[in-house]
């Protein structure tokens, strides 16, 4: 359910504090204090003010609100229930359908953190894959608590733009979503690659990889939808592959037997989920090529 | 064991005969032949008396000569013993470490292809890979008596142009070798890249992905041996993986975290055995491309 | 002066009459059985409507429409005094300063195409170089009068579509505006390249290249405003130039002395002057490609 | 005329000096010396002993050296005789046929140079086109004359291993000549392309551009000589230009009318005349790429 930042700015203060209450998991002190500086021009400038209330607030409930997330993955914690908000971003992740090695390391992650840190691992999943995430534990681990602290508030605002940019209709939009899309420029007959199947797959060094998207280009050589948009593109390792050989021969084109190129695999990865990546690929039956677009 | 032209020329008949006898398979009438025109000056001279002699046999020889073959992958006679020629080719394809499924597609084959044309299904494994080979197959399966004793004779020619090549030492050379070549252009720098990691690995539709070479590139960007060479380039899918990610990060180049371009695949087919085939890459930390070079 | 649509359905039929009167050069006659059939929902309609009466009208009026076109860059007619209209579009071509040579090249063609066919050569000039209306011209000449009868008409309605567009405001647009665009990537840094100088130049086989437009690159790697655009964009030869070395230098990436690349010209042709032509530029200090984009 | 290493070797003290007077312009003294070091295990140590000689001199020797150089393009020092080496030389830039712009630029820098200097500006010009001359020149010009006197020795030295290389023949090489090739690779048709009319051209700020060669690709889309080569590659800037319009209409592949690519051209510097630089052209009808290759 979504509420417009009008109806926010309108409505009684129990029912703003009630509607925003998890923005910041479990935390409902945050939007107490944003009732208070309504009306919001703008949804920007409400995550502005429940931010700068996280940030003026003592470090013991900094603490608090930290020690409110729940750990990635933990089977007790999800068998007891999560916020709607933390299940659907695990989810997200895939954190409901790991494998056992997988859990398992999860598991590591979480104790080796907690056991360091005396707080969960906190990061945004939503702005990672799985392979991500265990590499951001990895780099996060050895720093010291104030450290720790800090990029936990960090990736804790993260989160709450997420979900304040789901929840909340406004005019203006939160700077929370990435774009990945493709085009296939068909530099044999010099037009725009029609009808070329092309699969978008997630790769990942832990377990198996996943399919994504899939989608057929249209008469531009694109997809009528970017791969990925209207959320984070997930840091990690991609695959996008091409059904060329499909294509020319569907259109006489004349090609060795087996074919030179059929399926063509472009292998990159994402580092900035909120940036916009464009992975063309130009192509004839005998050579291709891709760059990194925007 | 090679041996030499002049001592081929030289030696007895009977010496001659023995060298010669499985060059054709199991048929040394073909070397007795080619016995009395001595001296050859070549060994392409050489292989196209031997040649001759099969075109001229008659109906009834060139069908004992095609039944001397023995079937593809079939464990009986491969219990009972093969020709040492037979069984060295036929483990160049792998049909000595089959899976169950591969074998039974190779059974298949076999039985199928007896069961119509009375005599085995004949191909010059050299210059296939398992995929190819059951693709050939299917094409050749739905063909006349007429046209597969016709195709089983030419596979047979090229079997024994192999064995010749193989075992002759000669100042000429018979056209039965291809290559695979690579080539890594950094155009970041504007230099060849040299210390690249490259895989070549044969792809299967059949079974699993096969490793056939490995090397690193050298200062002009190029391996230092062919990625095959001195022997036909079998008919088949590959993918050649390059370690771009790892290469710019000792260049210290400047790169997103995780790097966009880390391991390249360039799948492609191989339709020519006998073809030079060069794939190079051109490649930056943010593009690429190939082409089939020759 | 341009009039909206709503304006022309309402006013006087007069008043529609001497506004159209030279959409269809000095033959008020098409808009006088145009204003019969007011009003128009949009300017395809009206333009639709202009045609038929062409196409309709008897073969004698039809050759008078033709006869009341003038020559290209005749001397004495321009002395004369053209239409508002036919001045601006010969002008469009440089037909107002023409070299001695290309004059002589024009006059012959309009003397030589009247001599055989008794009427002027008549081409929409907005869709031409000078040197596409010279290979239009040598590839007309040898049709018969009823083929160049009806390919002048052809002509005549392209230009009749031109002067509607330019002088009707409607909410539909007539398709006769091409579009010619550029885009720089910088493959070196995996980003657009921002601050590049573009030229680009109509070459010309008859005279002297002309500098159609310059431009610099903006944050996305392309120019503010299409190179050519709101307008047909003319058949021709055209070469568009990108001061790379600058841009590199400027950045501080190493280079050879002097820089292996400069200036780099990309020559090409456009065919479809109501196409949408993008040609882009992949550079690195190193290496770079273009394709006809869309 | 050439000697061959074992002659020199052989021959009289008288002989040797003689033949070698002029390897350093107008200096006997330097062959004396070298002479007693006699025999010599190929061009290399020979070059190697003259250098030393040189290097060991006392500074008046040296600066006799300097000074026994004619200047460039002195119409007075051409018109009473150069030593044939000089003349040569000066000629394979072009000071033979400079126009009178070109002879004021040089004029200048010769009398800057000699008014600041005291001694000729030197340049081993066989490395250098006009324009990087007076590149040359502009660099050196603001340095003192420890520099200058440094940097003319040098360029002598330079200009002595060409003189020795064309003069003396000898199992080993000088490291003294360059190279320059193109490679056009159809990736429309994913083969060579064949009979590719490719002409290459020096650029020129100063004066005309200069047509140095002219080829057609052979089967293998190579020239069958390089473009330059057996001498230094000057540094400069050149255009390379290939007639690709040509060579697909000749085999049938549907283009646009007019072709979108027809004459393509490459502009490129060379910066190492030693160099061994490689300029291939990868193209279809719609698009085309090129770097600098090895």
């Amino acid at each position: 359910m979504q509420r417009s930042l009008s109806e926010l700015n309108g409505c009684s203060r129990d029912d703003f504090v009630a509607s925003l209450a998890n923005i910041f998991e479990c935390s409902p002190w945050i939007a107490e204090q944003a009732a208070a500086a309504r009306p919001f021009a703008g949804v920007k400038p409400l995550l502005a003010a429940m931010k700068d209330t996280v940030d003026r607030a003592p470090a013991e409930q900094r603490m608090t609100l930290i020690k409110a997330h729940p750990d990635l993955a933990n089977k007790t914690q999800r068998a007891a229930g999560l916020t709607a908000e933390s299940t659907s971003e695990q989810n997200s992740l895939g954190l409901d359908r790991l494998s056992d090695a997988e859990f398992e390391a999860f598991e590591r992650v979480n104790n080796a953190y907690r056991a360091k840190f005396g707080f969960p691992y906190i990061v945004c999943v939503r702005r990672h894959t799985k392979d991500s995430v265990l590499r951001d534990f990895e780099r996060r681990l050895p720093n010291d608590v104030a450290t720790e602290t800090q990029t936990s508030i960090n990736e804790i605002c993260r989160i709450a733009a997420l979900r304040l940019d789901q929840f909340v209709v406004s005019d203006d939009r939160l700077a929370v979503h990435g774009r990945l899309s493709t085009h296939v420029l068909d530099t044999h007959s010099g037009k725009p690659a029609v009808g070329i199947s092309v699969v978008l797959t997630e790769l990942s060094d832990l377990g198996e990889a996943r399919v994504i998207a899939r989608a057929v280009t249209n008469s531009d050589g694109r997809t009528d939808q970017p791969l990925i948009g209207g959320r984070p593109v997930p840091i990690g390792r991609y695959e996008l592959m091409f059904s060329v050989g499909e294509y020319f021969a569907g259109r006489g084109v004349p090609m060795s037997d087996p074919p030179f190129l059929d399926q063509i695999p472009l292998r990159f990865s994402v580092s900035d989920p909120e940036g916009h990546l464009h992975v063309p690929l130009l192509v004839t039956p005998w050579s291709y090529g891709t760059y990194r677009g925007s």
